[in-house]
Order: structure tokens, then C-alpha cells, then sequence
């Protein structure tokens, strides 16, 4: 489980008064990030050995708008490990209220965008 | 069935070279907006009556990612018109090509963020 | 002289109800873009040509508030045709108001990202 | 001077593969709200007093480009302490790298967005 702590901005709200729905999968991608990084596997890498995982799908559950000022933290684990995808949990809590949730599914694909095998050493370290 | 034709900029754009995951929302947010305009649903009228629509969920699957520059068209149409929720379906299309498709609910919600009927002058109008 | 019309979306705000600061720049990157192809200038092809511009200053004064849902327009032209440089000028108007005004340099630039001399073909279509 | 570190994360980046020049301006609001805060300043309780700091006025120059992954500082200081404005002059550094400077003029206004003297209470802390 990796955790970000993070406050919301202006840049991040709309005329609404809340959080824009389209800024909590900048959140995740964070989450996605950091979780990786903690691993030590970087992304940057990952495309020298010509493998990206790119986002395939994305399921979002909005329960509770963030505002202006909040705190809050983006909690990021890996819900289920495929042969070329991983699933992502990822939550926005402010304190002990969850605010959004979602199942990001990323694909492992080659440099001409098709999906491949994750590489065993990647797949060993997600295990840990 | 709402379009909307619309060319990618830079600012859709991320350092993958490709349209940005989360900027597909704001494309369908525009799809939601027009459609309910064309039907004489103003968002801004609604609000008067102290009733809005919220996105609830967003299920959205990446099919073929968009580039700078690419022409692409917005298809918007109502897949489920429940009690107090209407399920959109959003499609991005580049002339023939499905890149990204989408269903997003929204509820209808009171002053207080309370899940309300949809009034039925909305709802006669959403059925036309 | 380039002129886009175009519609606010809650995207385009943020919780003080008006359009965030920083997007007005995404507006004058679309009548940039439109400028130079409808002089028949695409910047992807001065990238095969391994030219680019790119931003280098931008002063921008706001004067009045974009809110949701208001019609506007984006005026662009040039200002001034330097030698490795063009000055823009862009103004944001909702009907007879100007609502936001910029003065944006790009300078032209090879691929090690170092100032290049317009080239003249490209000049004599800025001219006309 | 108020410092705020950051990494530079593929929602900030375009396809031109360098962080986008609008979001340097996002940067900047984070950087005032801090400014702000370590001063004991809340613009949310600024808001009941019914006073506002909103920005005139954004002069940008772009130095030298951010990339993905790149970790910057975000340095925010007061150049200018008006009548009723405050210009900010903030400094995006890579290490010893100045990437991105600015000077942002923010006016304060009443309810009614008219310029107002900056209050006593306020300006004194500023001053400090």
C-alpha cells in the first residue's frame, strides 16, 4: 500500500465548488507513480527496454466531493496481477471518509502498442 | 445521439505523445452538456430549482489512443433513464476508429446532495 | 487576424466560479495553432524540418471573468515578426468585452532547443 | 520566501515531451497559497470579510524546460507590497537551474471584484 498526502488547489476545483471529476485520475496516476517508485521500478526504464504499461480501462466511483483546502490521501495497491496487466486499487480518503475510489486496469505493451508478457523480474518485485 | 467535432492540442496532450487519460472527461463533459442543451435542459436552470446532476460512476475503457492534431467527434447518447440517475454513453471516435468509450452516471441530486427524482419535465423531455 | 469562437465548461472554471487563470493560455495556444494553419503552416511539419517555436515569454492582463457557459472569442495576431522570433497578440472577448489579454513571444528553435532565423518561406507567409 | 518542493508527473507534461506552459501557472497559485499560509493568511477567511486577492496581471518567462519525472523547487516571494496589490515573484529551479520565473500581480477586491486597500491586519504581516 503506498500513500500520497496531498491539499487541494484551486487549479483543481470547478465552478461547482468541488474537486473536477476528470482530477482524481491525475491523483491516481500519482498513486500508480509513487507505488512503482517505492518498488524501485521506474517508468523511464521500462521504456529504454521498450515496455510501457498504458491505462486500458478505468472504473470510478465518486462518493464524496473534495473542496478547496482539503487534505486528503491517495492510497494505491495492486488488486490483481495478470500475465499483461495489472489492476489498481486506488482510494482518496479524507481522514477516515472515502471520497473516491477506483479500479485502474494498465496493460504491459511493446513499443508498437500491442500487449505483452509483464517481464519476470517486474512481476517478482510486484509480488513482494 | 449528440456530436460534437472537435482537433487535439497540445494542452490534450502528455509526454507519451498521446491524449491524456483523464482528458477524455472533460471531452464527455462536453458531450453531457450539449446533449442536455439540444434537448432545452439548461445546467444553469436547473440549479434555480435547486436540483443538479453529479457524476456518480465512470466506467471508461482506452481503446486507440488520440495524437496532437487528430480530428475526432464526441458521440453522445442517454444508454438508461432510471429514477434518479441517467447513465450516459460517450463514445470518441476518429472518422471509423472507437478510441475511448464510456458510461457515466450521473444522479440527480437536491440542494443538500441528496439523490431526487428526476422531474418529470426533465424526464418526458430525456424520453422524446 | 484569427478569431475561434468557443463555450466555457465547468473544466474551464474553478471554485471562485470563473475560468482558472492558467487556462486562458490553453485558449491562446488554439489561435496560435489556427493562425498558423490557416496561413498553411503546420507545426508538425517545421518539426520534420527540425524547427519548432516555443514559448518563451508571455504577459497576460485580466480584465474581466469568463463564467460557465459564456460564449466567447479568441483573437490572434501578430504583433511583431522579429528574427528568430514572433510576438502574438491574443484577446479573449465575450461580445464587446475584452476579458483577457496577451502578449505571447515564441522564438524559433533547432533541435538542440537553440534561436534560429525564421526560415524565409515561413517568413513571407507571416508577411502577407 | 516560501519553498515548496514537487516532481513533475505525466499530467503536467505535453507531447512535446516538456512540461506545459500553462501549468507553470498552477505551480504559482500553490506557491501563493503557501506564501500565504506559513504567514497565517486563509483566503478562505479572507473570502468573510468579503475580500479577495485576485490575479491583474502574469508576466512568465520560460527559461529552460521541465521534463517527466524531474523533481523542482518552487521559490514564492514578494517583490511589491501596493495600495491594494501585491506583486509575487515566483521561481521554478531545478537544483541551480532557473527554468521558469515570474512576476504575478494580484489585486484585492471586494464582493463586488472593485479594488480595495489590502487591510491593516494583512498588510502588517505581509510586511514582517
Amino acid at each position: 500500500m503506498e500513500s500520497i498526502k496531498k491539499k487541494i488547489y484551486y487549479h483543481d476545483t470547478d465552478a461547482g465548488g468541488v474537486v473536477y471529476y476528470s482530477n482524481y485520475l491525475k491523483f491516481f496516476e500519482e498513486g500508480r507513480t509513487e507505488y512503482f517508485e517505492k518498488k524501485g521500478i521506474f517508468t523511464e526504464e521500462l521504456l529504454k527496454q521498450k515496455i510501457a504499461f498504458v491505462v486500458a480501462k478505468a472504473e470510478i466511483e465518486y462518493k464524496k466531493p473534495l473542496r478547496y483546502k482539503e487534505k486528503f490521501e491517495i492510497l494505491t495497491e495492486i488488486e490483481r496481477l495478470g500475465n499483461a496487466s495489472i489492476v489498481f486499487l486506488h482510494k482518496v480518503m479524507k481522514d477516515e471518509t472515502l471520497c473516491c475510489q477506483a479500479k485502474i486496469t494498465v496493460v504491459c505493451v511493446n513499443d508498437e502498442m500491442s500487449p505483452v508478457k509483464i517481464p519476470d523480474n517486474i512481476r517478482k518485485i510486484l509480488w513482494r
